[in-house]
């Protein structure tokens, strides 16, 4: 057991922002937050974080290509199949070679621990052996993390030095892969079947993947219609909407995880919601690759599961917080339009905005909500996964102001400005990882 | 005199990336640049940097706000004329109290020198006390700075309770202001004619004030075509566009900085560029008050000066490098558009994308030539303002890989993942100030 003496800020709603000033939060060995009391109780107290600390959850990744960190913040005047085929593949070939990874895998953990990423969902490489490799580096720094083989076999969306052999080779390393993860008896990692998306696979591979997911009760992530090419793509295969087609092969299912989806329709967000299954938004990579804002004030009120995502390296920036300004700058630019030569009414989508509460519960309670894992929200029964911020930090431009600041503009604060010289302290599972 | 050995990347030309490999930078007592030597070349070195230590042109903030430093970050939801009167007004009039502006001053130019700001260009506040005091902190702190008293007195764009009592007093005070910084004898600080922007001054401040830079050779700036409402307004109350009716009145011209622009026309850029003005690009707060994006890439192409602004706090991060990305997002958003249920080829405006060399010789030459300084660019007869990089320091994500980066990509590194963890010394003048 110990009693951390604090002040929380968090989202228990994506409208809601909640403070519990200066309360003692009884963590367990397990990790579990078994009390929340108001810090006049009485309870001893193992640690006083002080008046200038206030720690929020977690944040959640929940769409992250470990294999293209070492590219974080390049190449993005490129289209999406170059980018791919002359930077990202083969970038991501090289982390199969173990020695390569052995590197890049506990730099990027560590870098994103310190940016408050205590939970990430990744898409690592087509190996096995560097795939259990980034889920031991994860179990041993302390962040919970879904860690996905890269499922690929499709002759004409992949290379050919970068591809599973077959179907049957790539759902065999998958269930290898989910096997390796599991004998790491890690309670912090688990395996997530990883087709990579619909045009890099056949559809014996999406329907072997699916069924793998299935047989396993191991849930699913892969790319969803985050283009017009994509979204299209879908149509002239399938003869249908990349959700429907997915859905076909039991790839939307509970906690499945669908990166961007920034051209689903109505009907798509309706099933999705049905299956249990959610959407990671990435705004800031959506502004390279997906050719139009994803529709975040739509999602949320059609009631959508949905996280946050940085999509590292298509999205430029490996912290979640970051991703939360950008989510809600995004949803400005879908609100108002772009182009001051159109007229006001006709240029953008009214009714768009999302606002700095609700970019916050994503990265926090909506992705824990989409995982189907406990955390996300200081509260009896979840674990503790946690953030301090030392609001007295300075660099980052975070800084209290007496006279000017109240509650709801000090979150703001946090939220839009903290960074790793503001991240006094992180705690995954009731550990410190980061202090 | 000076020499340091280090590696440099900067942009001469705004698609061109110049990397100077392992030269010899000698500086005179004037922190001018006498020569550029190659390193082999058995010139004695004072300082060798290193390797792993990129040295960038010091970065330029075109367009910052200091009264609004304490709420950086906070209050983007509001529109603008609510955000101004309700939060911003009430805190600049707070900035007037010189005890306050004692804490606030420099902790602020503290904060953007260790993001590299070398040069700012300031709005301070009406009171000429407190904007001669933010000027000394900057003589003080080592930064270079044009600072402006705010004009502002109209009975309708502004609160009684902040601005200034008539037109003669605004352009007295403002008069004043420019002899209080000329006598603080620095090489460094520079008075800058500033009415707040059109709506906020009446005829006979702007009139003066445009008189008063003429007469006391003192470049002006202030705010044009900002939003959708700004932009209707001169129509109405001028019956010509805002470049126009600011040019009648004198505030048009040689370096003569108008922030925002977002709505200026083709025929307003050719009025700006004939005079040899220019723009302040805001690219983050424009998301939030400009109604659509700045056309960043039409400005470039048309020839109009050009360089980047924080606009903190209506942009809610306080460093430059993080505009250079925004300022390359916002054009990619302009570019293809936002509403993913419009037609592709309707959605957009093909051909408006920026490049992050762009971006960043907006954000050095561009804005050094906008102001008429002698820097943003490592030459001979140019003063030494720089940012050393060290790209080992890991925390941001920013980090070399070995058989992945080339010039090219560390440099788009260095410009969308680097800050105050990453920067190890920033010179302005040839004087260190953050080390």
């Amino acid at each position: 057991m110990t009693t951390i003496r604090c002040t929380v800020m968090q989202t228990p709603s994506p409208d809601t922002l909640e403070v519990l000033r200066d309360v003692v939060i009884t963590i367990d060995e397990s990790g579990t937050i078994t009390a929340i009391d108001d810090g006049d109780a009485g309870i001893a107290v193992d640690r006083d974080l002080g008046s200038s600390v206030v720690v929020v959850p977690g944040l959640i990744d929940a769409h992250i290509h470990a294999p293209q960190w070492p590219q974080l913040g390049t190449g993005l005047d490129l289209p999406l199949e170059q980018w791919l085929f002359d930077n990202t593949f083969p970038l991501e070939a090289k982390l199969t070679d173990p020695a390569f990874a052995a590197v890049v895998w506990p730099d990027m953990v560590d870098t994103l621990l310190r940016h408050g990423t205590t939970t990430a969902v990744y898409y690592a490489t087509i190996s096995v052996e560097t795939t259990t490799m980034l889920a031991a580096v994860c179990a041993e720094l302390g962040q919970r993390a879904f860690v996905g083989r890269v499922g690929m076999d499709h002759p004409d969306g992949t290379p050919e030095w970068y591809r599973d052999a077959s179907a049957v080779a790539g759902v065999d390393a998958s269930m290898a892969s989910i096997e390796q993860i599991s004998q790491l008896g890690s309670p912090l990692v688990r395996p997530i079947v990883t087709p990579r998306f619909a045009p890099a696979c056949t559809d014996a591979l999406l329907e072997g993947l699916g069924e793998l997911a299935r047989s396993t009760s191991t849930i699913s992530q892969t790319h969803c219609s985050e283009s017009d090419w994509e979204h299209g793509y879908a149509f002239e295969r399938f003869g249908r909407s990349d959700t429907e087609a997915l859905d076909g092969f039991g790839l939307i299912a509970d906690h499945s995880v669908l990166a961007h989806g920034d051209h689903l329709g109505d009907a798509d967000f309706e099933l999705i919601t049905r299956r249990g299954a959610g959407v990671a938004h990435c705004p800031l990579s959506n502004a390279y690759f997906a050719n139009a804002v994803f529709p975040a004030r739509r999602a949320l009120d059609a009631g959508v599961r949905l996280g946050l995502g940085t999509d590292v390296a298509g999205g430029a920036r490996p912290g979640v917080l970051s991703q939360c300004g950008d989510a809600v700058t995004m949803s400005r630019m879908l609100d108002e339009g772009v182009d001051a030569r159109v007229e006001p009414s006709e240029r953008g989508v009214t009714g768009s905005r999302i606002s700095i509460t609700e970019a916050f519960w994503m990265a926090t309670l909506g992705g824990a909500d989409l995982l189907g894992v406990p955390c996300g929200l200081l509260e009896v029964g979840r674990q503790f996964d946690a953030v301090a911020v030392d609001l007295d930090a300075g660099t980052s431009g975070l800084r209290r102001w007496e006279g000017v600041d109240d509650d709801a503009r000090t979150f703001e604060k946090i939220v839009r400005l903290a960074g790793p010289t503001d991240i006094a302290e992180v705690w995954v599972r009731g550990n410190t990882v980061i202090s």
